[in-house]
């Protein structure tokens, strides 16, 4: 008898019906002689909901309240998931995070996992029961509820199922699995049956949102395969693996692109042992993830350094940014029309033509190139938001990726 | 300084506006110099609400994941009340039924409160935070999250104030207190500023729904005063306390009254022991509870027992009757037009006139008494339903209840 370990996205729990359609997969997969473990998110829009209340009664919410505000939600979603399959005459239970032992640190809205408790989870298991677990949640050693922040639920499934020692973890959600583009900008993008953690990492990064960067990390960390599916159909999604590495492969796996970005620039910066620190420490207290980093130095000995947030985080950064920048008599810059779009595959670090072709390919559309970065499996260019359809699409053929 | 157990209601929380006002009177009982400790409801019609989604994905919801579903209720309303605390400056965190340690047995939906653990409420306090915590909720040995049942937050609160030895309960509702009789049906009805415990008790078993008899039997046995007292203004409510032991006051109290009945008879059954058990044993085992029984033999040796049962359980409660008397040769006969009239008073008790004037009351009126119930305090009439404004009206005036 197998052990599974499923996780439903909250679109996938949108409503009663939808619920009555998982439980339903749940019960097959029971019913095919396994042991079932399932992860579940708030039911649809809950979250964002409950975030709205909050701010309703409190300017700025107190996050150790706000974290077990929000835990309702995928409480709600696990109780109505069990009672479904209950009068599928299914024998289930569903566990809080609390009641389960996902232990966090302290670090509301954005815990991190240091301990999943099997014992209560396994003794269900060997009563027969499904065992429906709320995700996106955990508990201090006081006791205290605790949220995982973005991706929260998914990386909870990839934690129980490391904890549970499950030959794969499948992640239900309103995606088909990891396309080789975002299938909305490029039609005739290719749905990939597999794909490396390292890939994946780095789409993930990149801007393909099937998936938190973080759940991949824990994953790649214990060899857990992630199976990302879709829950609205029977067809399989694509494999998250250890990847082939007898033999890397000489390929570009996927094109991900992100709009969500807004650059900022301090230019005229003394070029002296510190400067970066001075900078980015402040940004760091102040809450705001920085996301790419650039420092150029010219001649005269005065560095520039450009860095990238999320929109949402613009204003905040540049009110930081502001005070140091004064202080060292360094101008600032900000553009928020930018774009990143980037080629992804473990190819890439053997094969140096690469860059070369993705930025003639650029040329050859006349898209302006604003600024480069790469790691080992992935070349990122910052573009003109306004041209990212075009190079999506233009990067997706040149590389051949409608091709089997 | 003095501690001060508050309980709040779902409709004087009903919407983020009152939760800011509540919030406003618990800092003020915190800046007065007490340490605060305030027991919260599900927000408005949140429980009816959750029990409907219940119902989209079960005929009939399992008992464990229905109270998980509902205990939601009142973290969101706990939560909440704790954050426009915070934004108020005032020191606060919020505790679930679980982490306070409110220990209950295992009856789902209708436990009962075993413990309440004190450790962490007092730490809380001892640091200078109000706490809020969740009613109507607790936790098994086990860890499962249970409910009370009805009235489960008063007894959350009122157990909670016995548990902490606080000097007196304060209950906010939406009502001012109790009254001597229903203002929507007695215009002069007058609020009462005390009433003594034995007296609430049967003032709410027999229709008063000001409070449930399960808290304050709970206040009576730890001597626990309770006020009763409206959470939209400043007024004092009524005092339900230990009462006056001096000397027993010769007066009505209250007159209490409740439509939600419906009456079943019982009738030729074979007078011989056993009988009465094997009707209402069944009943039970239906989770049908009944409230008023009586009993009369005939000349013929045939017995005749009535009963009452809520309205909402009169469909159970024949189906399983039928049952029996069929069985015994029995008839069955049910009415759903009665209602119980009842004057409550520790004065009854030493002086028999009372019933006369009760009776006499009512037959001035031309209002037929189809069954009485007395117990030491209390006199009770079943009427018909359409009759209980005029009989109400006209006992109220009969004691003098609008005088001071």
């Amino acid at each position: 008898m197998g052990l599974v370990v499923q996780k439903y996205g909250g679109s996938s729990l949108a409503t009663a019906e939808r619920i009555r359609a998982v439980a339903d997969r749940i019960r097959r997969a029971r019913d095919a002689g396994n042991e079932v473990v399932v992860v579940v998110s708030a039911m649809g829009d809950t979250t964002d909901e409950l975030i709205q209340l909050a701010h309703l009664v409190s300017d700025e919410p107190d996050k150790r309240e706000l974290d077990l505000l929000l835990s309702t939600g995928e409480t709600v979603s696990a109780t109505l998931v069990a009672m479904a399959l209950e009068a599928m005459h299914c024998s289930v239970v569903s566990l809080t995070g609390a009641q389960l032992g996902i232990k966090t640190d302290r670090f509301y809205s954005r815990a991190r996992i240091v301990d999943v408790q099997t014992d209560r989870v396994r003794g269900e298991l060997s009563k027969g029961r499904c065992v429906i677990v709320t995700g996106f949640q955990g508990v201090t050693e006081e006791g205290d509820v605790t949220t995982l922040g973005r991706g929260g639920s998914d990386t909870s499934a990839v934690a129980l199922g490391c904890a549970l020692g499950a030959p794969r973890c499948e992640i239900y959600t309103d995606v088909d699995g990891v396309y080789t583009a975002d299938p909305r900008v490029v039609p005739d993008a290719r749905l990939l049956p597999s794909i490396s953690y390292e890939e994946m990492l780095e789409m993930a990064q990149m801007g393909a949102r099937v998936m938190h960067p973080r759940a991949v990390e824990l994953g790649e960390l214990y060899s857990l395969p992630i199976e990302v599916r879709s829950s609205f159909h029977e067809r399989p999604g694509t494999l998250i693996h250890g990847g082939d590495h007898v033999e890397v492969r000489k390929r570009v796996r996927g094109i991900a692109h992100d709009t969500d970005v807004a650059k900022i620039t301090v230019a005229g910066v003394p070029d002296r042992p510190g400067i970066a620190n001075a900078i980015f420490a402040p940004l760091a207290d102040a809450g705001v993830s920085v996301d790419v980093i650039v420092q150029t130095t010219n001649r005269a000995g005065n560095a520039e350094i450009s860095f990238t947030v999320a929109r949402a985080d613009l204003a905040r950064a540049l009110d930081t940014a502001a005070n140091i920048s004064r202080e060292m008599g360094a101008q600032l810059e900000s553009a928020a029309n930018l774009a990143k779009v980037s080629i992804v595959g473990t190819g890439l670090q053997s094969a140096p033509g690469y860059a070369a072709k993705m930025f003639g390919v650029l040329a050859e559309h006349s898209i302006n190139i604003d600024t480069i970065t790469t790691s080992d499996i992935r070349i990122t260019c910052m573009i003109d938001e306004a041209a990212v359809p075009e190079a999506v699409r233009a990067l997706h053929a040149a590389f051949e990726l409608d091709l089997e």
